[in-house]
C-alpha cells in the first residue's frame, strides 16, 4: 500500500485547493456566478477567493478581476459558469496564465452547452475544452456539472443553494458521485431538509466526463481515508467493464451503493437522450452487481435512506432482526416488511432476555408473539420504551432491531428523546437500531433533536427495513465473498 | 334506489350528533379526555358538549356534569375514555339515562383493556359493554379505538393531536377506516403534515368491532354522498367472505383503496396477537381484491399517495401517459417507474403536438426520445413549463401527465407557483396531472402554496408513477369489469 501521506493523490487538490478563482463571478445572488462566491464564503473555503469578472471592481466583498491572468497570487483552481459561447475566451486566460504563471491544476466547468447537446458546436466546444486542458495538463471536471463539495476540506464550488447549516459540523464518512446535476441537486437539498441531515464527506458532479470521470473519481475515494461509504448515481459509462471491475475492488473495502437508472428500455433511451451513455446493458450491470456485492437501490428514497443507514450506523453481523413496537399496525407492517425481502428473518430471544421482558413490560404487553415481535403497546412508558431497547442489545441472538413509536399525547417526548440518544450511542458500537418514529409534524422536534445528534430516524417501518435489508447483504457479501 | 332524504341511514348520527357528552373530559390538555373535549371545541361541533367528570364543575369553559344521567338536554352521543376497570360505572350511568331519558343512541369507548388484551377479565368488560348498549338499542364504536372525524359535520371525538389546520377549509372526498388506532392516528397527523394535507371527509377508527364493524361502516360509506373515495386499513375480518362481497359491491361505485397487512405468516401471527383476527387467507384476499377492482396498496406511503391522489386528482382515461420533466436524471428514474408498471405505456403524440413543442421549447429539448417523453432541460423558463403542460393537456392521446421539476436559484418559484395553479385548475376537468417538485425544503412554500388551493405534488418521480398506475388500474376495472 502506497503511502499517502508521502505521495498525495493526484487529485485531492482538487478537493483542497490553495486558491479558487470563479469566472462568471457576480453580485446577483440569484444567478449561479453569485450563489458560487457565496457558497464559497459561506462554508468557510480556508484559501483564496478570486472573482473574475471584467465589469466589477468588487464581488461580495471580495476584489475581483477582468481576467485570470490578472490574479497576482498563486491559482490552483478555476471554476467557470459563463454561456458556452465565451469558452474561447476563457481559452485564452487559461492560455495567458500558463505562459506567465503556469500555476493552474484543475479547471471546473459548471456551465452547460457541450457535448451533451448533441449538436456539432457543443461537441467542438467540447474537445476544445479537453485539448487546452490536456495541452498544460490541467485535469476538468464537466462541463455540464454542478461542481463539487467538500465538507471537511470546507470546498462549495456548486451553484445550488445547498440548503446546508453552516453552522451544524458537517462533514460525515459518505462520498457521493452524481452523472446527474439534478439528481444531485436535489438530493442535496432533501437530504439538508430531513430531520437528520445528510451529510455529505465529498459531493461530486462529474457532468460530461470530458476529463474526470468515474474511474479517476472512484479511485481518488477508494484511497480517501474520511470516505468509509460511496454512493453512485448512474445512467451509463462507455466503459463499463472497467467501471465495473473497479467498483467490484471498491466494495470489498467499503460499501459502495449504486442508483443505475435506464433500466427498462425506455428509460435507457430516455438516459440515452440525456448523456450520451450506451444503454441496454442493465442487465449485466445488475448481474454483476450482485456477484461484486455492490449495492444496487431502486428509488430516490431507498438511495437516502440507504446512504444514510450505511453513514450512521454500524453494520449488522447476521441477518437476525427483532421488531420492538409501540403500535401494533406498524409493527405487522414492518413483520411484513421483513419477511417479504427473503434474507432477514425475526431473531430467536434469549431465553433470559424474554424472562426480563415480561417482567419489565405491561402485563399486556405482547412478547415473541411470533418469535423476534415484541408490542410494549401504546401504553408504554419512557421506561419501557428504553428497558426493552437495553434488554435487545444485550442479546447476544439479535443483530438488528426495528423499533417503532408512534409517540401518545401523554408521552414526554423530551424526556423520550433524551432516553432515546443515550440508548443509541450505546448501540453505535454494538449493533443498528432502525428507529421509526411516526406521525409527521408531530415528532419532527424529537427527531430533529436527534438527528442534530447524528441519530438517524425513518418515518415509515418499511423504508426503515428496506435499508436494514441493504445493510445485511452487505455483511452477507464481505462475509462469503468479499474477500 | 332510497332516496336518503327520506330516510337517512341509521349511523347518520354518529357523524352528526345534535349533543355529545364526555365521560373523563379533563382540564388537563396532556390527558385523552382533555384532547377530546379540545378537539370537539376546536373542529367547531355546532351541537352541544357536555363534560362529564364528577370532580370538576366546569371543564374547558364548558358546564361539567358528575354523570350522563345529569344532563338536562337530549343526549345522543357519549364518549368514554376512562379506564376498562370503571366501565360498570358506566354502565350505571348509561341504565340510569336510558330509565329516565331514553334518548342515548350512540356510544364511542375509546379506552383500551377490553377484549384486545385476551385476558378474561377484558372479554367479560367487554360482553358486558355489548349486553348494555344492545339492551337499550345503542350503537357502539370500539371499544380500543381512537373515535372518528367527520370534517362536513365537523366532529371530532379523537383524543389525538390531529395537527389539522382549523383554520382551513375541510372537508374533501376521502373517508377512512382503520383497525389500528395507531396507523389511524398517525396517518392522520402524517397527513396533516404534509404540503397538501390529506384531508378527510369522515374517519374512522373502529378497535375492537364489538358492534360496529366495517360491514356496517362501509355500507353507510357506500351510500354517504359526501364520500367518494374509501380506504381501509385492514389487519384481518372474522367474516371475510362477506366483506369482500360488500367491497366488490361497492368497488363498483367508488374507488376503495385498503392496505391489508399480515401478508405474510409472522405478519399475520403479529396481526393475530394484535387484533385477535384470524390469519393465512391473505392469498384470498388478494385474489379477491384483484378480480373486484379493489385498490390494493402495500406500505404506508402507496396508501397516502393513492388517497391523496383519488381524492384529488381526475381519473385518467386510458394508460397512455407522457413524462413532462425538467430535469434528466429524475425523467429517467420516472420512466423506468412507468415501464415497470407493465400496465401504463408512454403516450404516442399527436403530430401537431411534437411540432407545437418543437416550436415552442429550447432548440436542445428533448421531445419525444423515446416517444412519450419531453426533457425541457434545466434551463426552461416558467413559460416553457406552462406552454408544455397546455399542450399535452390539448393532445388526444394523453391519458396522464407524470410532470417532473427541480427548481433551479434563478427559475421564479412564485410565478412558477401560480401559472401552475392555472393549468393545474384546467386539468382538473381533463387529465391527471402527477406534479412531481423535488428538492426538499427548497420548494416547500411553493408546494405549499399548491397544497392550500387543493392540489397535490409529489417528492419523487416514483410516487407518483405508483399513484398513477393505482388510478390507470381501477379505470381499467371500471371499463372492463366494474360493471
Amino acid at each position: 500500500m502506497i503511502n499517502r501521506n508521502l505521495k498525495p493523490h493526484p487529485l485531492q487538490g482538487l478537493f483542497a485547493p490553495k486558491s479558487v478563482a470563479v469566472i462568471g463571478a457576480s453580485n446577483d445572488l440569484a444567478k449561479p456566478g453569485g450563489i458560487i462566491v457565496k457558497n464559497l464564503k459561506e462554508i468557510k473555503f480556508s484559501g483564496q477567493i478570486f472573482p473574475v469578472n471584467p465589469h466589477a471592481t468588487e464581488i461580495q466583498g471580495l476584489k475581483s478581476y477582468s481576467s485570470i491572468a490578472d490574479i497576482p497570487d498563486e491559482l490552483e483552481l478555476v471554476i467557470f459558469i459563463l454561456p458556452a459561447n465565451t469558452v474561447h475566451v476563457i481559452g485564452e486566460q487559461i492560455e495567458k496564465r500558463m505562459a506567465k504563471q503556469g500555476d493552474l491544476k484543475y479547471l471546473i466547468c459548471a456551465a452547460a452547452g457541450y457535448a451533451e447537446t448533441k449538436t456539432p458546436a457543443g461537441i467542438k466546444r467540447q474537445e476544445y475544452l479537453v485539448a487546452l486542458t490536456q495541452k498544460y495538463n490541467i485535469r476538468l471536471l464537466g462541463p455540464n456539472c454542478i461542481g463539487i463539495i467538500d465538507n471537511i476540506n470546507k470546498l462549495d464550488t456548486t451553484f445550488v443553494e445547498t440548503l446546508m447549516d453552516r453552522n451544524q459540523k458537517t462533514g460525515g464518512n459518505l462520498s457521493f458521485i452524481s452523472q446527474s446535476g439534478a439528481v444531485a441537486a436535489s438530493l442535496l437539498m432533501w437530504g439538508a431538509s430531513a430531520p437528520t441531515p445528510l451529510d455529505f464527506n465529498k459531493f461530486i458532479s462529474v457532468g460530461n466526463m470530458a476529463d474526470l470521470d468515474f474511474i479517476d473519481l472512484l479511485e481518488y475515494l477508494e484511497q480517501d481515508q474520511d470516505t468509509k461509504v460511496i454512493a453512485l448515481y448512474l445512467e451509463g459509462y462507455q466503459k463499463a467493464g472497467q467501471l465495473i471491475k473497479i467498483m467490484g475492488r471498491i466494495a470489498k473495502k467499503k460499501p459502495l451503493i449504486v442508483l443505475k437508472v435506464g433500466k427498462s428500455s425506455a428509460g435507457a433511451s430516455a438516459a440515452n437522450s440525456h448523456t450520451g451513455s450506451l444503454a441496454g446493458e442493465d442487465v449485466i450491470y445488475d448481474n454483476l452487481f450482485q456477484q461484486f456485492g455492490i449495492i444496487r437501490v431502486d428509488s430516490f428514497e431507498e438511495l437516502m435512506d440507504t446512504m444514510q443507514a450505511f453513514s450512521r450506523l454500524p453494520l449488522p453481523q447476521n441477518k437476525q432482526a427483532v421488531i420492538l413496537t409501540q403500535a401494533g399496525g406498524p409493527g405487522i407492517i414492518a413483520t411484513d416488511a421483513l419477511s417479504e425481502t427473503k434474507r432477514l428473518a425475526l431473531a430467536k430471544l434469549e431465553p433470559q432476555t424474554k424472562a426480563k421482558l415480561k417482567e419489565a413490560l405491561l402485563s399486556f404487553a405482547i412478547i415473541c408473539e411470533p418469535e423476534g415481535f415484541i408490542d410494549i403497546t401504546a401504553s408504554a412508558t419512557v421506561e419501557h420504551h428504553i428497558t426493552a431497547l437495553k434488554l435487545l442489545l444485550a442479546d447476544k441472538n439479535v443483530d438488528s432491531i426495528i423499533f417503532i413509536t408512534v409517540i401518545p399525547s401523554f408521552l414526554p417526548q423530551q424526556e423520550l428523546a433524551q432516553a432515546l440518544a443515550e440508548v443509541l450511542a450505546l448501540a453505535q458500537q454494538q449493533k443498528p437500531i432502525f428507529s421509526v418514529i411516526m406521525a409527521g409534524k408531530w415528532v419532527m422536534d424529537l427527531r430533529k433533536s436527534l438527528g442534530a445528534k447524528g441519530y438517524l430516524t425513518f418515518e415509515t417501518p418499511e423504508r426503515g427495513v428496506k435499508a436494514l435489508f441493504n445493510m445485511t447483504l452487505y455483511q452477507s457479501f464481505l462475509k462469503t465473498g468479499g474477500n
